[in-house]
């Protein structure tokens, strides 16, 4: 069997092993980046015209493209539709960035931690993944340029709203100086933007593309968090220099993004209805938050450190005594509990024990409480067992 | 500007700017592979259930793999669910299969002419693209035989059943001989079938792979070509020693496809309604096939030789007197015909200049016979051109 270099790269995922484990109806899973199923919200489809059953343009529909530049523009970021390029959820600019920038080889400037997914398709295409550290309000700066300074990364990839897996979300000053250091080394940005709308504390803060002078940059998005995931519709929005290869790579990929989820989208983006929902939205996930604070509290406050997160689905845990949190999902699963291990996040998961990724969205209330009971034993009972 | 050294090999699309060109109205456009307006089923929605919008598994839905395999097995295709991989789209089978084979360099074996879309994606992964000339019921043996005895390809790529551009159907015997052939050099045979229930003379023949005893497959369709193309719909059948890795390759591309589209085509795959829908599509484009070789033999009888398609969507024009025939397209745009040149379906277009696809799906039936006049009347000035 004669498969390509590659192959020996694709790692089982993690993340899909899991999902397929929570889908027994008794598990309860702190492990995916789920909307709340009550949350999501009820879609008319009877107007919907007969032509968005025909083949569609690559860029994707027009008036989406008009509707997500607007949106753009709000925050900051100077673009026009032609540079909006509509794909198959976010997921997919992860794909065709991989394959613009990276050979075996390339050497490229990763968050510690970061997205698992995006690390997984990026070291898939043969990337080097350097990395500089999160601290509570966005990267070390000194450890960035230093980065910069020694290495050519083809790009910076960065989630600085929100952070998967962290919940970090960047502070102006460290958005003005990560725009700054770019500008300076010339170096390409990443920026990927999931759950920019998903903030409970009002606070905002300008994407960091929009604040560059120089630098070529992506930005990218998605209604999977915001809309329905099983849409699957994303979007990118590229400077100039770059739109004509990304939308070519899109092309041979899967020649455009499907229509019908793309008319939905379209519904919603830019509407009132839609900002009603996001308000909803706010409002359902900040009481989860909060929920999950307390019984957090309650059962982790000895075991972990944690920052509450002001936006996102997810709480980021340091065990005080740490281990490597992958050996703890066999016991949590014969428990009926599942989670996210910290390790998969880190393209050094050998050097990064201790983490856990709890998402606060999905979980029913009801049993909240008991599942990080669970999860709680779990953990005292391996750390037991290592000390003894 | 460091872009991967792939990027070098991604070329502009004909396809796509051509088909950007025919969107005006005024255009009458032979050249791509839209089915006919009026034939798009009318599609209910109402039923569709809210969990559609949610995640779903990166597998497709559990329903639509198990109607798939069953529709699989009536052709002979010997298959469980479990090695269906729903797709956004058959496209995205061979940007899956050029992640699992293709290395810079990777020798594979096509048909000349082949399905363009698929020799772009391949070649933009480096392969080294060997090929085999079709004859009228498929490819010429000794050749295909005289290729696996002189490298080995990672795959062969075939499309058997009214092939793209060229119309050909593999004979039974050919289609005996050529899964003899694979088995007795274990070479993955990779058989795209988008148009094989497009069939104008009721004639059927059994796909290659069930024909295989030994070697590795991968079977591929589409619900573009049958129902609506927008839902960006299609799917693979692998068999199990390649199926994990393509569930990952697709995990890493898109998380999984789009539900909406899947759920819509669950509605009609295997249904008494689905049967009725092609009767009706296959007497529809019948009758544009007819009306189109009538035109043909009025304005192309002196100037090209062609089969009389039995399914499928397209003409395979040879013209008495070859030129490049790309250097047609800006004549014919000036006159609004557009068509595809012949050149791009073949990984050496330099050497195989004078072959025209002509779609016959799509073009208003009142305005065939001025668009294939007109698109005479460029070739003929060229070509007068050139002996002048």
């Amino acid at each position: 069997m004669a498969f390509s270099e590659r192959v020996s790269r694709l790692k089982s995922s993690l993340i899909r092993e899991i999902l397929a484990a929570a889908q027994r109806p008794e598990v309860m899973s702190f492990a995916g980046g789920l909307p709340a199923e009550v949350m999501l919200p009820k879609v008319q489809w009877q107007d919907m015209p007969l032509s968005m059953g025909q083949y569609g343009m690559s860029e994707g529909e027009p008036s989406l493209r008009e509707a997500l530049a607007a949106e753009a523009r709000k925050l900051g970021v100077p673009c026009e539709a032609s540079q909006v390029l509509v794909v198959s959820g976010s997921q997919q600019t992860l794909d065709l960035a991989a394959k613009l920038y990276i050979d075996k080889g390339t050497q490229i400037l990763l968050e510690a931690p970061t997205y698992l997914a995006a690390l997984q398709i990026f070291q898939l295409f043969g990337a080097d993944c350097l990395t500089v550290p999160l601290e509570a309000d966005g990267p070390d700066l000194a450890q960035m340029r230093a980065r910069l300074e020694q290495h050519r990364p083809a790009f910076v990839y960065l989630i600085p709203t929100f952070q998967n897996p962290s919940a970090v979300r960047y502070s102006e000053a460290k958005r003005e100086a990560v725009a700054a250091l770019l500008d300076e080394f010339g170096v390409t940005l990443i920026e990927d933007e999931p759950y920019r709308e998903l903030t409970f504390d009002g606070g905002s803060a300008t994407p960091i593309v929009s604040r560059l002078k120089k630098a070529s940059w992506i930005y990218t998005g998605t209604v999977s968090k915001t809309l329905l995931p099983g849409l699957r519709v994303g979007y990118l929005i590229a400077s100039p220099d770059l739109f004509p290869h990304l939308l070519r790579l899109k092309q041979s990929a899967d020649l455009h993004t499907n229509r019908v989820g793309q008319w939905q989208a379209m519904q919603w983006i830019g509407s009132d209805q839609f900002q009603q929902h996001l308000g909803e939205l706010r409002s359902f996930y900040r009481l989860r938050r909060d929920a999950f604070q307390v019984a957090l509290q309650t059962h982790f406050a000895d075991l972990a450190d944690w920052q509450v997160p002001q936006g996102g689905l997810f709480f980021w845990l340091s065990l005080k005594q740490p281990l490597d949190t992958r050996t703890l999902l066999k016991s949590a699963l014969e428990q009926d509990v599942t989670f996210m291990p910290g390790e998969p996040f880190f393209s050094e998961p050998e050097r990064n024990h201790g983490h856990l990724r709890l998402n606060f969205s999905h979980i029913d209330p009801a049993r909240l409480d008991e599942g990080l009971k669970r999860l709680a034993t779990v953990i005292r009972q391996a750390q037991a067992a290592q000390a003894a």
